[in-house]
């Protein structure tokens, strides 16, 4: 097993509505496109290697291989466990294992499409906040109107309720996330409001506001609309678990409803059926997008460890994805970033 | 002035973004489409006259209108008049002379597209609540998969935070409103929340959940996932004003982002523009009804009087949608219905 890759990434290869016949097609496409990746499969050694001979790697293969490895474990965590008794019991799940590894720094990043409750609870027992930080958040990232631009957005579903001060944490974790992964100077905060007037929302929005508009280091642009999202008006916008994960699976929920109108509308016709087959992945695609931790995973942040969700229906290329931006996060240490922000941060405050 | 009509609506004619040039001609359509409508003008008697003459109705054809008369006002609330002020110092404007009109019984119900916090705080001020209600909230309804049925959301942003009774007695209007206004009997009442299993979500949700599973009278089916808003499994979704707000205002900014995605890829060849031509109007329609209190508009329930809260940029036929939406909870008495629901629900408590 060679370790000493530049790059190395776990995967929680039993994972996800379809487990390693997904992962491990992702791991392969991975290390195609990445030649100084090496990818540790974590799980069921049997499954995987029976997987990999699938995919025409013989277990000869794998004993010399530069940038694959498994490291074999004996329990799955299923997506119906409950956290705490995951947490507690699956000490030998692949889950456990792949965050273990990264704790021991002998991976850089996990990635897995499991249990989001069980994943965020284990992770946070076993790597721990980085210091300062209150609480974890998940981030991941919407389209805008400008192609080349996203926007990122936290928490979405970590934390059900966040005071003033930890949705704070979260504009300044946001910032260093939109900095070193986009690369965006002076990134845009704004927070997630029913208005944009000062006078509109709850009183620890109102805080928050006034903490990030504080902070010099922070680029606080102010509140910002449901409707907005999407405007380019900001780079990180800041909310509580609730509120992100009710706007974020909405999102999905008006894609799928606009996809299902169109291709009734695609199909009234011969000319709208040829039209339609023509538009159709243009259209897939940005559908796709609305759905972002289906297609570009989830990171958690705040963590001493870098671990990106995907979506427990994640097809290869949506898992793939999540891998690739694992691979973005650690050459860009985000957590290592993170660290010096709130060092900084605690010691101007 | 007659007030002996069948039916008899207040407008507020002063209020939105483009305020009577929008709002009285949206009134000659309502009144052409409903030969037993009486609509009173309430605002500034000059404007409304010039208006009317606009569309050819003379000073003295307006004294003989069946269909038609003023309500003269000498003030207006503007879109960034704080509530309270409004509440305060605006007593002779079309806004609250409009409800005055709705408490003294010359009225029916009220139409407005001006400043929704000002018509809150002055609606509940000048109509009260129904005995038993805590907060008023505010209505409307968004598309489903179904082409047949729509789905009624509650809190749309009336209120900030709502307690578990609070969002109880939502479930209870929501209810009524279903049932009345759609004709559904025992509609499927769910409550937002981000997962559907049992444990999700904060305590006040899991408290609500409670009371509304032990309503014998209330068909409550569990709770509801944002991505789910749409599918058809609830025929009303309750949540608090602030989450509500965001999921609204994200379905707007998706519709949004979509439509802007959707003209440029029918853009890019002749096959395309033409296609596009053909398609565009069934596609403008559905993303005008991702912003429903702009297609719709929003009501005001819990109050003792009917309020329907137009779009600030509402055009005439959104703001005639407003006065149609009127019109059918005053032949349906809704206030009255949540009243008796109410009784009932406290004697079997």
């Amino acid at each position: 097993m060679s370790l000493n890759s530049d790059l190395t990434i776990v995967l929680d290869v039993m994972g996800g509505d379809h487990g390693p016949s997904i992962t491990i097609s992702a791991a392969i496409m991975a290390i195609k496109k990445q030649p100084n990746l090496h990818l540790i499969l974590c799980g069921d050694a049997d499954i995987i290697t029976k997987n990999l001979a699938r995919l025409k790697i013989s277990p000869e293969q794998l004993a010399n291989h530069k940038q694959l490895s498994i490291f074999p474990t004996t329990e799955v965590v299923l997506m119906s466990d409950k956290p705490i008794v995951a947490l507690r019991n699956k000490k030998d799940s692949s889950m456990r294992k792949a965050l273990d590894l990264v704790n021991e720094g002998r991976a850089q990043a996990c990635v897995s499409a499991g249990n989001t409750g069980a994943l965020f609870s284990m992770a946070h027992f076993v790597l721990k906040n980085i210091p300062g930080v209150e609480r974890p958040a998940l981030i991941s990232s919407l389209p805008t109107h400008d192609a080349k631009k996203r926007v990122f957005m936290l928490d979405l579903g970590a934390n059900v309720f966040c005071d003033s001060h930890v949705l704070y944490q979260f504009g300044v974790m946001g910032s260093v996330m939109a900095e070193q992964v986009d690369g965006i100077t002076k990134p845009r905060i704004a927070l997630l409001n029913m208005g944009e007037e000062a006078i509109k929302g709850s009183d620890h929005i109102k805080m928050a506001a006034l903490e990030l508009s504080e902070n010099k280091d922070i680029n606080y642009v102010g509140f910002i609309e449901g409707c907005d999202i999407f405007s380019n008006k900001a780079d990180v916008i800041v909310c509580d678990g609730f509120v992100g994960n009710v706007a974020l699976k909405t999102c999905e929920g008006v894609a799928r409803l606009v996809y299902q109108k169109s291709k009734t509308a695609f199909s009234a016709s011969l000319l709208a059926k040829l039209f339609g087959s023509l538009i159709k992945p243009s259209f897939k695609k940005l559908f796709k997008t609305m759905n972002p931790d289906q297609y570009n995973g989830a990171s958690l942040i705040g963590l001493r460890g870098i671990v990106v969700k995907s979506h427990g229906n994640a097809n290869a290329s949506a898992f793939l994805s999540a891998i690739e931006e694992a691979i973005k996060e650690v050459e860009r240490q985000v957590p290592e970033k993170i660290k010096n922000s709130f060092e900084h941060n605690f010691t101007v405050r």
